[in-house]
């Protein structure tokens, strides 16, 4: 094959022009027979391989799983374990390839080449892509009821976490670290454009934000600036890794923000235990920003901490771990009783988790109507009725009741809600539960629940967890970006209870249109029901239903700094999320 | 003129395809006979024209200052001033021209359509070129003694300013408001890249980050991430404006921070007085950056702050107020003393000025070799004597001297460093200093002498001042991305002492060097001499020279987290140079 050739062959891969360059730099074309074997399972493996003519078989026990075009990269894996080899690669028909030696490759990524580091982002998205089909393959497989297959599928899950942590510390570490940079929004190519980007001409919106602090919104980028702060006391699920080994989520956190509503999130971990000096600190930076995303602090210093800052700055303040969750599951709820035809004040609810979402949940599940004695909170301590003696924040959901353990406590419950940790409700638990339980099982990664252990258990449960993998996902990312857009953009000087209303019935109504264009996904065939209660996270029209109904809501209640025509603004909203 | 040739006229002005349309679809065609006149100076405006065919002269006080040719673009201060014309522009052959109302073109970019923000900074560039231009020609005439010229040239700067202050408003405010956003590094498109940059996979680099702090450098931004933080205490030369007041400042530095050296900064505007409590504040956001640049905090409190964090914190801190303008009048100091033949051990010194930059370029000039006894400072009191009783951080400079004015101070002496208010020093003073005095003016926008006085006053003076429109600019541009370039990839742990005096003599050095390609710019004929002692700020070199004698220096005084082989390093660093 001539080079002309083989660049032709590599142009089928979809790789731009610069990465078949690299690849041809440091390849080796091979010619394999038909019936060889390229790669054999179990082997170790340093390279990987571009089908360049021919055709590949890939079988795993014997059992062909795919057949590779040329153009197909095969063998990717080994960037990211650099060990056993999963399945067998074998030629069809007379086949070319080029290998890539993963010694050859990887000291190019680590130099930070660029097209190296494109290269390999590439490869890592292409192998999160297979794990992911192969994830669902055996998933329905096992459905099945394959027996020869189980040895496979109990070794996939460990390799599947292996190549996913280094595939996930890679990506941080490639290229420029971390995940974030700063960009100017302006020229600034030349000395007469940082004439008027910096001095002199810089006095002029100085004096004019001196004169008007309003005008802060228009000449800096404070109107659509959010800082995600944290002290690294609750991280994820790792608990309180301090502020430093923090950054990574915060840095995640406002990828997120950017990517589903276009807000510019700065992170800031700040290296503070105690309150009321964070406290301080975050409101002395109010003029830095124009909303605060606290996250990942620790209850029970997490409420304190959100209310004071909330009453002394004039920008919104939310705790994404108290709040997200809340208006997330109340959204489900909300769809939930409507499926189940029951009423909000008359339902039993079990709260499984006091902490920071755990207990916000109670507390907004309480405004959205339930009566606080049909609510039970329990947590490591069983079930908190009055008289415990916490003395604490926690009184205020005390009630009444000679129950005193969960298991107690769960039985004839309509709604079960768990913030707290995997596996802890057994089927015993859900089959004393009254008739259509509605179960929010959000230990994260593994839910109270295994969500289809529940299904298994009584087909009339309405399931959510906080898994992307199942239906009813409750996940945070539906309603924070959105709720900031709708925040900044009428300038409210807080987000109120009005607000995380309005976005739970946005949320809870857009889950009950049919999916159209505008949703940006296919959809899958899902439509309003028990297995879709709460619009998926990629639905692009969640900025316009939430923003919208927020914005909205901060007007009405009088928070709002700055009015405008939410029927305009909609059509804003729109023509944003197409662009995102 | 038909669509097509419309078009092609307008592919002469380099306007973008998308702006092309934008005008012609808000522009109207008119043609112009020979010698009549479209624009009449004095006139008010409110329009722009780009000519499509034909030819058009540009003339003030009837004389012809351009002849523009198709594509040229005309009128398009009327967006910046909404008033009267400067000059004359008539047809010179029978002329087509597209004329775009402000009326028509404003509303557009108010409500941030995109194209409609690119062409306004497209007519913004133009006309801040089209000013300096101006202004050098009227420098020049002014220079030939045209009498008649005299009114245009007084009535010139007041308009020029007028344009300046109301572009830079609008460059501030079209399209995203502000100067900064954040960006992603990282692909985030799909739910397999957010599975990585956040939960689950973002646990890795967290984990990683709390087995070992270091991994911070690897997996987060924290490595090229820099802190601007200032209280807004002392902004530019607008004094105490606050916080708020002061960001478009802060976004400015970030600015020059990323485009001079590729740095992310971040801008945190605090609203804190209390000295110990922003030292707090600042020590607790270690873990968000890789170092902190102080800015515009007010004198004395400036030092107290500088010295607490620095102590506390194991990054580089920097108040560039202080040491920023002291690094390069000393790079200044230097060359001029070896220009004039004088020893930096027997010269006399005075100051004027001991705020922040005064100050601490005192304290640097002694550290360079300055005796104490030879260096007086001054400030509204007139000499900082032994004795006079100030009681505070001037005591360091107080000398034993029977000198109690400025005019006293000066006699004599060898340097003068203005770092206090325009126009400050007369002829005589300047007179009175000895042979070959070295001026350093920096004062903002005025200098303490005007350039062109003092170098018509005596022609052996070597002048140097803050403004980009004189020979010898000591800006603090040529320093701080350099330094903090060095300083972040060696991961210094403090910017020290020495690393200061070889960011100095880096900049010296380079001033001595020719100016090759590797410059970025033509030099305009400079080489070393009393008219080019220092860099200009656009010289790529400067990257290449200060970064890597700053790492050597962190290196060499074991500061330096981190090895690295200085040759390489500087191979790098020609890299970047030459991307930026």
């Amino acid at each position: 094959m001539n080079l002309q050739e083989l660049k032709e062959s590599l142009h089928l891969s979809k790789l731009s022009e610069e990465e078949i360059q690299e690849l041809i730099s440091i390849g080796h074309q091979h010619q394999i027979e038909t019936d060889a074997l390229l790669i054999e399972d179990g082997s170790e493996g340093f390279s990987f391989f571009v089908l360049l003519s021919g055709c590949l078989s890939v079988s795993q026990k014997e059992q062909r799983i795919a057949v590779l075009s040329p153009g197909a990269i095969v063998g990717e894996m080994a960037l990211f374990n650099n060990a056993v080899r999963v399945g067998d690669v074998s030629a069809l028909l007379p086949s070319t390839v080029l290998e890539i030696n993963t010694s050859d490759f990887m000291p190019l990524v680590m130099h930070q080449e660029p097209v190296a580091t494109k290269l390999m982002e590439h490869l890592g998205a292409l192998m999160m892509k297979r794990l992911q089909q192969q994830d669902e393959e055996l998933l329905r497989k096992a459905g099945e009821n394959n027996p020869e297959l189980q040895p496979f599928i109990s070794s996939f899950a460990p390799l599947k976490k292996k190549l996913m942590a280094d595939w996930a510390l890679k990506y941080h570490a490639i290229g420029r670290p971390g995940k974030l940079e700063i960009a100017a929004t302006k020229p600034s190519g030349t000395s007469q454009d940082l004439s008027v980007a910096y001095s002199p001409g810089v006095a002029e919106p100085c004096l004019e934000i001196h004169k008007n602090p309003e005008k802060a919104y228009a000449y800096t980028s404070k109107s659509q600036l959010v800082g995600v702060i944290s002290n690294g006391t609750a991280v994820l699920g790792l608990g309180n890794i301090g502020p430093l080994a923090s950054k990574p989520v915060m840095e995640g956190k406002a990828i997120l923000f950017k990517k589903f509503a276009d807000i510019d999130a700065f992170d800031l971990e700040i290296d503070q235990l105690d309150p009321d000096k964070l406290i301080e600190t975050v409101c002395s930076l109010e003029p830095t920003f124009g909303g605060v995303n606290l996250e990942d602090i620790r209850a029970p210093e997490c409420f304190y901490i959100e209310a004071e800052c909330k009453r002394r700055m004039k920008i919104p303040v939310f705790h994404d771990d108290q709040h997200g969750t809340a208006i997330i599951s109340g959204a489900g709820l909300i769809n939930a009783l409507e499926l189940v035809n029951k009423k909000i004040d008359e339902i039993k609810v079990v709260f499984s988790g006091a902490g920071a979402a755990g207990f916000s949940c109670a507390r907004y599940f309480i405004t959205l109507g339930v009566r606080p004695e049909n609510l039970i909170m329990t947590d490591i301590d069983g079930v908190v009725y009055k008289g415990r003696g916490d003395n604490n924040y926690l009184d205020e959901l005390a009630v009444e009741t000679d129950k005193r353990t969960l298991t107690e406590a769960i039985v004839g419950a309509d709604v079960f809600m768990g913030a707290s940790v995997g596996n802890l409700i057994k089927p015993t638990h859900l089959l004393s539960m009254n008739k259509d339980p509605i179960v929010f099982a959000m230990a994260n990664p593994i839910p109270e629940i295994d969500y289809n252990l529940a299904i298994q258990t009584r087909s009339d449960v309405i399931m959510g967890t906080g898994r992307s993998d199942y239906p009813n996902q409750i996940n945070n990312v539906i309603a924070f970006p959105f709720l900031f857009r709708g925040a900044l953009d009428v300038r409210a000087e807080a987000i109120n209870d009005e607000m995380k209303l309005a976005a739970s019935q946005a949320i809870a109504h857009l889950a009950k249109e049919p999916i159209t264009e505008e949703a940006g996904y296919d959809g899958g065939g899902v439509s309003f029901g028990r297995t879709y209660i709460i619009p998926k996270p990629f639905d692009r029209r969640l900025l316009i239903y939430i923003a919208s109904a927020v914005a909205e809501a901060a007007i009405r209640t009088g928070v709002a700094g700055k009015e405008l025509d939410i029927e305009e603004y909609r059509s804003q909203l729109r023509l944003l999320s197409a662009q995102l």
